[in-house]
């Protein structure tokens, strides 16, 4: 009983922890050759302040405990995107913007979902401090791409969606009284026809103009007969622009779950062959101290998703008898080698999973 | 306020966010020649689980809460060294020995001590499960020393002690009452001569032994007349012999604090310019659900010393001015380059820390 651990928590071993090691690295050095620089914050924060930072649902599934120093609550981290904010809008306040910072670390659950049923995971991510803009989704939806191929993905593809739209509809050419826009927003998130309809049924052409991108956005600029979202439309074009070649695209604008927290670009990363996502991201803002309000473009990958698509990692093994020269396998290891030493007459290369034995100053093949 | 963490918990920020990762990705290197492979245990354990693993101590500074899946006890691990115990023992209990496993992890701790501040900390490893003799030992002493060089550090000196030291005596030649043994060993580690010659005077000469290690060798083999310490003082001869050209040694047989979770051997690694120590092993026991016992033999780095050390990256740097068509960046990040690209026309290499500039298709150093 003793062995087994909680739900939701596991074990990686060999070969899958380093994969998963060498992935999160490919990953990250693909962030750094576009200038992203690493932050660590630590997995603990006072809880009271991450939770201001933590929009949607908060610290609600987070772990938290007494502090007996300070005899304030403490939470373990449940998202990494929240840190990287208090990170740039404090210790990196004064900065000259933009600020680009990358990100890889575990974040914890207090509970699961169905749908996610793992408590703890590595979260991986790459924040753009100081502009949302057209040109800064470009650059980190090119990021993600890089970063996603660097980590061996294949058959990728980026679904879009704008989450703040039907509030830039409400405001504008198409009213809905204010104490039904969550309802309206949650419908059509659904494609909920008939429910639609009920509210505001001038919104109903938005549920049909989603589906592969270029279809997408011809419904979307022919239901958009005001105007209203003429710079979001030619943005999603040039960021499609700018990446189209490389992925498969599609949009669902009125796609709201989990894109509680981003403005007015949201999206998801898919590969094929994942059972779940690979990432998600968008436009956000980040709060001052003071108040003041920053924008900012970021995404995250869930890195044990992309692990569990494979990432092979070399397993070549040289077994050195017992009694080989210390030199030797020195000299080995040197030239890239990965070397077993027995430490006991009686030990084998079968019994070390090794593929290569060394064999009178040679390597010899097994 | 809300900016701040809490006593013990820090940010790490550019450039030795990087600087940690690439030392750790060195580090494992290191050990994964030597065909140590990593593994990658969860945060979160059982408490009753975790704490029988955990020797000295215990959960006793560990962060613990309620599960509301379980309804049990869970513990953030304050040490990784146990949790491999654990999947050597279960997971991979059938896997022939040796085995040998790597491992990088936060650990976290709900009290910090006057001593070691911080209350999260980096903690890298190699342990080698299934033998602690002096083979074992020159192994993991090798490759730590290997991985201490791997991460930049210089000037390297390896403290040994002999744990189990003061019972093997008092089982053999120079009895002393079961009540005091512990007593005797605190004395010892303590080197207080006063109340040691009032416990066992015959261990007076333990004090002396302490020192560069051939020196402290010597005064040991005197004392040893009965020849009961005969097989440990050659072991330390042979390790000695194995790594003695690389790094400095010194012997304190008697230093006990920190080691009681160690067999017949212990080591503190050490490196110059380091406020701390930077690591410490030796052997150890595992044990098994069915209460078998395994040898084991391994170490722990602490990231964190090493990292303070310095550890460069290069922070070389090429802004690409706004309108710089996508292509250029990609060959240059293709040939290596950092490129950090204008999203704005007002953006400057200097506010983007920049060494270089890409101007009519070529690097211009700043």
């Amino acid at each position: 009983m003793t062995a087994l651990l909680p739900e939701g928590y596991r074990d990686r071993l060999p070969p899958f922890a380093d994969s998963a090691a060498a992935l999160e690295a490919r990953v990250l050095e693909a962030a750094r050759l576009h200038g992203y620089e690493r932050v660590d914050p630590p997995l603990v924060e006072f809880a009271d302040g991450l939770e201001m930072r933590l929009k949607a649902g908060g610290l609600h599934d987070a772990v938290r405990f007494v502090d007996p120093v300070s005899q304030r609550t403490l939470a373990i981290r449940p998202d990494i995107t929240a840190q990287v904010g208090r990170l740039a809008a404090t210790r990196m306040g004064h900065h000259p913007r933009p600020v680009r910072l990358s990100y890889a670390g575990s974040v914890l659950k207090l509970r699961a979902s169905q749908l996610a049923p793992a408590r703890e995971w590595r979260q991986i991510g790459c924040e753009l401090i100081g502009l949302d803009s057209v040109a800064a989704a470009q650059e980190l939806v090119t990021v993600a791409v890089d970063a996603l191929e660097a980590a061996g993905a294949t058959g990728l593809s980026i679904d879009f969606t704008l989450p703040d739209l039907v509030q830039t509809l409400a405001d504008g050419p198409l009213p809905v009284a204010a104490d039904r826009i969550a309802e309206l927003r949650d419908r059509l998130d659904a494609k909920d026809a008939g429910s639609v309809a009920a509210i505001a049924p001038d919104y109903l052409p938005l549920i049909e103009a989603a589906g592969p991108f270029d279809q997408a956005i011809a419904k979307l600029r022919a239901f958009d007969t005001s105007g209203a979202l003429g710079s979001r439309i030619d943005g999603l074009v040039r960021i499609a622009a700018a990446i189209g070649d490389r992925v498969t695209l599609t949009l669902d604008p009125t796609e709201r779950h989990g894109f509680e927290y981003q403005s007015w670009l949201g999206f998801s990363l898919f590969a094929a062959g994942l059972s779940q996502e690979a990432g998600r991201g968008g436009t956000y803002t980040v709060v001052h101290e003071t108040g003041a309000e920053e924008a900012a473009t970021g995404f995250s990958l869930y890195a044990d998703a992309l692990v569990a698509n494979g990432g092979g990692v070399d397993r070549r093994r040289l077994f050195l008898p017992f009694g080989t020269p210390v030199a030797d396998g020195a000299d080995m290891r040197a030239q890239g080698w990965v070397t077993v030493a027995a430490l006991e007459a009686g030990d084998t290369p079968e019994a070390q999973l090794c593929t290569h034995l060394w064999v009178a100053g040679e390597t010899r093949a097994l």
